[in-house]
């Protein structure tokens, strides 16, 4: 392929990335009502915005600590810890994010976890609870063998993938929901297309371009670390 | 990671890729009110069935043909045609898919292409037909020099994968903006978890689990070809 510098790449998608979040905020500010801590339509807007901000672009960035140059020689702890930190702030806003539709729809007696798009969001966000738990007690903490370590490493590295792609086809099929949800009674129907369909539509489409950039940069041969495939995975 | 012989693996997808079918054809079947190629509600029954067995089933064997270890000895061409033969069948199954949409749409007054489903749906499609007359072109045809073919394949197997990713996304949405579609009026609400919700909400997990094994399936280096990353792709 195409020789393709790591850090221009990376510079792009951290665009890319900070565009996804500009979006999923000012879908909510400007066409949905804004945001609040309260129970209401508003507090739900904090769903869209904490998952797209912590379960795609945080993600996306603690996915790809490994492949910066600077990573690949000199102690790892310091990466590790990056890495680690990036993962746990991507779930909190991911636990916040969940905590905010739950409330809301507590507050408005609608049933929780009934859709599809509830059932792949709660299992991706479980899977990512286990996989940062993992991989806190198998490569941060002292005690993990090397054996174990070495193990477990490319289960650790297929879940990260694949939680991404779950998290992906999550955030899709959740803003194709609420636009069905919204765009209704007292609005300009979706099937109309109104701006607000064509900025959220768009808003799916960048989000799954990150993701797929953020997967297709992980399996890129010549960004791995060189010694990535080596059975020492030790601090 | 563990040592998984890919025969055995490849038999419990195949079971699994069959689970896929039967759930989709039940589905419409019992719950959707079966099929037609009429312009009616049973005619878009057509839609989910040939997407999910076009773009991820059958896309899915397609994509897994250069693992199986007889591909690995002896001449390219029957398994290039092989390749090429399923990813075609594939396509087939797909435009039938959107035919049975837009038709259904058309005799309803309904507008085409105004949901994310339908516009993530259609950049996938398109991209598929791309990929494979690309691929058609580039290794099947005798003309591609061998320097052109090294440089495609790698593009070849990334939007490979990003193709299942995206139909993956487009078949989780969809499935979600049926059942909030079919199950209102008349029927027991989508919220309040009825059979037909939790069979097609079953189905929607499965379909992601086929995807992500055949995904993983791809990634494994043990699962590759040993040449799969010599540039002499020629036939």
């Amino acid at each position: 392929m195409l020789d393709l510098p790591f850090l221009p790449f990376c510079i792009l998608l951290g665009g890319l990335g900070f565009v996804c979040v500009a979006f999923v905020s000012a879908w909510c500010q400007h066409w949905r009502g804004g945001f609040a801590w309260d129970g209401s339509a508003q507090m739900f807007n904090w769903h869209p915005v904490l998952m797209v901000t912590g379960m795609v672009v945080l993600y996306g960035a603690a996915a790809l600590v490994y492949r910066l140059p600077p990573t690949w020689s000199g102690p790892k702890l310091p990466w590790k810890v990056l890495h680690g930190a990036l993962a746990l702030a991507a779930f909190i806003l991911a636990v916040l994010g969940l905590a905010a539709v739950f409330r809301f729809h507590n507050d408005h007696g609608t049933p929780n976890m009934y859709s599809l798009h509830s059932w792949l969001g709660l299992v991706t966000v479980l899977l990512f609870s286990c996989q940062w738990l993992a991989g806190l007690s198998a490569f941060l903490l002292p005690w993990a063998p090397a054996w174990l370590r070495a193990l477990y490493k490319p289960v650790h590295i297929f879940f990260g993938s694949t939680i991404l792609m779950l998290s992906m086809a999550s955030c899709v099929s959740g803003i194709n929901e609420k636009l069905f949800f919204s765009l209704k009674n007292g609005t300009t129907e979706y099937k109309r297309l109104p701006a607000e369909a064509v900025f959220a539509n768009t808003l799916g489409l960048l989000i799954l371009l990150f993701g797929v950039l953020v997967l297709g940069a992980l399996a890129r041969p010549s960004w791995k670390r060189p010694d990535a495939d080596s059975p020492d995975s030790r601090q």
